[in-house]
């Protein structure tokens, strides 16, 4: 009598990420001050007041108690459908939209309506940990597009022209990008859209950290707006962010109906509907918040100038991106892993930042630092953290 | 340039069942009075008063906000594994349980944490049908032990060895049974479990409607007090039915703690971690909400004996199985498909059920009556509607 064995797709991957990061945390004894945390994207203000206040009224009310409908609360369908045209200058319908548990679901939800175990997806590397393992899991194969510093980390068509191989399904691609920052122009983003059009593959499109984009920025991309774009592209997003809502769960992707429709069937199968007091509140949030996240926007904006300063000031360290939550910055230790740098950092300078490598075994010489969860004044204090630090 | 293809273990599944029956519902004109709901397993009566208080309060406090473990909220893990260590007599630590969004994910979890594409996992025939699909969309193979109503549709130990092949990872079994109700005697448990472990594989084990069985059941097997049950046991539960909550997609896994780490793996790709309010409200009412859910069990009995009642004056239609929310009565339409009889009842009755078939094709001679939803008054409706109903 042997114990029944375990799937080696998913016990060969490495632990959760996060929670690891999170224990050297715990392990630095607070000589510099307390914890600087930029690890785990989470926004670094509460959500506000009124939306507290939905949340709790609908999480109490016996309208969202039953099960609801797979694709969304018709109301929160309605409202983001309606954020997105007016975002994006494009004319998207509540049919067009899925309400997932997160954006994560969402990105599971999209690869799975497209590709199956021994197919493949092509990913930009660096790239965002979850969507490898995402993929991993399932048996889908990955296939990556370099993007280069000297490049700002956007990736350029003929990089991806290059991964393109007759089983790749789908492309997907973050912007503004996790980990580096990156904000891919529009411009790129329709030239690669078109290059996915030519060989009838998908554009998954994770456009979480969008609302984080630099005040003054027009629309990120016009996609949406191109005619035919419901046949190539699934665009995703998060609510998390936007409205400090992480604990609640709940993200969104956007897409061709039939698509829609063949995402129901999958999210049907993992957890019948996203849960719906959250909805319910999202939906009344989404119109009535636009000026407190346009405040937001501009607080984020700050702090990226802060670390900007904080990092010219840093002998060896080098910022190589900063976007719309993230930034990518080499660190000065050659020889060393960046596993080893962001253990030392968290332990004994208390900052909290995740090792490049967890994007790319490549990319052991960077750390990303998601410096939107800290204000302008944390933000500083960093500078006294690193500047005399050394392994 | 033509549209990029979608995932073929997709777009060949069949849309969810769930909607397509309500819309039979919404077709009903109403000439026999308001419509009876016997479809979805949903709880015929609302949450405790204090449930929604603690699930509002959660919901707009900033305690939840934030992401949450992976595994599960430790007040939940705790109180939950405090509850089926009573329940069961067994010693279950919060390490063995992982909280997930529903039981839907629960079993996606297990599936996916023991079995790749290709491999196969046994279910009964009848089957709940997302647990088909599920496996399905995966790319996992599905064999199937036949139950037969002359057992009651309990599977025979005989059965579950002639539907052993060297490639199943695993035996997913429903008690209390959906769709037919059945109740799986202890004794014929153990049998199973123990030609689970001669042969290595696990036995996934959802318990969703467990808090139902009839007044005075004992435990409903012994299973998790069985040394080394880690190494063949994943058993899966919903909060949704017993705190009639379905609406906060809560469900919770049992397992060794090398396979919860390994479901931590798969959720944080799935969602990153469960609702986190609703795991706050839920491990307040657990040990807060016994006698009120004693009291439901009460009503769930009544509403089986109505059942029984109208179901014996019923002339041709048999009650062949009736057990812990679920009913499955053969109907005497010879000729007929499950699905024109209850399609056909729904919209001409306004007595909505599921098809049999919908379970598994053979059983196209049977419906499935959610009978828990409905009070006892309203099932003794159910007999004026379907004396004279035919075809």
């Amino acid at each position: 009598m042997t114990a029944a064995s375990l799937n080696s797709l998913v016990t060969r991957l490495s632990p959760p990420p996060i929670p690891a990061v999170q224990a050297w945390g715990k392990s630095y004894g607070g000589d510099h001050g307390p914890l600087i945390d930029l690890s785990q994207a989470v926004p670094g203000y509460p959500p506000h007041p009124d939306m507290l206040r939905w949340l709790g009224e609908a999480a109490a009310s016996l309208d969202y108690m039953n099960y609801g409908p797979i694709e969304g609360e018709t109301s929160l369908r309605g409202a983001y459908a309606a954020h997105v045209s007016e975002l994006y200058g494009a004319e998207i319908a509540g049919g067009n939209i899925h309400i997932t548990s997160g954006c994560n679901q969402a990105f599971i939800s999209a690869a799975m309506a497209v590709a199956a175990a021994g197919d493949t997806v092509l990913m930009s590397d660096p790239y965002y940990f979850n969507h490898e393992t995402t993929l991993s899991m399932l048996g889908i194969k990955t296939g990556f597009v370099a993007c280069e510093s000297g490049n700002g980390f956007v990736p350029a068509v003929e990089a991806v022209e290059r991964a393109l191989t007759s089983d790749v399904r789908a492309l997907a691609l973050v912007t503004p990008n996790n980990p580096t920052g990156a904000i891919y122009p529009p411009a790129r983003l329709k030239a690669i859209f078109d290059l996915c059009r030519k060989n009838s593959i998908w554009l998954i499109l994770d456009e979480t950290y969008r609302d984080f984009l630099p005040e003054g920025s027009g629309a990120p991309h016009s996609l949406l707006g191109e005619k035919g774009w419901q046949d190539n592209l699934i665009q995703l997003y998060s609510f998390s962010k936007s409205f400090c809502i992480p604990g609640h769960r709940l993200g969104a992707l956007t897409a061709g109906e039939n698509v829609v429709d063949e995402v129901a069937k999958i999210m049907d199968n993992l957890q019948i509907c996203a849960p719906r007091a959250a909805q319910g509140a999202v939906a009344r949030a989404l119109p009535a918040l636009i000026e407190w996240r346009a405040g937001n926007r501009h607080e984020i904006d700050l702090r990226a100038k802060a670390l900007r300063e904080v990092m010219t000031d840093l002998g060896g360290w080098k910022l190589e991106a900063i976007g719309a939550y993230f930034a990518f910055v080499r660190h000065p230790f050659e020889g060393r892993s960046s596993t080893e740098v962001a253990e030392y950092l968290a332990k004994h300078a208390g900052v909290l930042s995740i090792p490049g490598e967890y994007f790319g075994a490549k990319h052991t010489r960077f750390l990303r630092f998601a410096f939107a969860n800290a204000d302008a004044e944390t933000i500083q204090q960093v500078r006294g953290r690193m500047v005399d630090f050394s392994l």
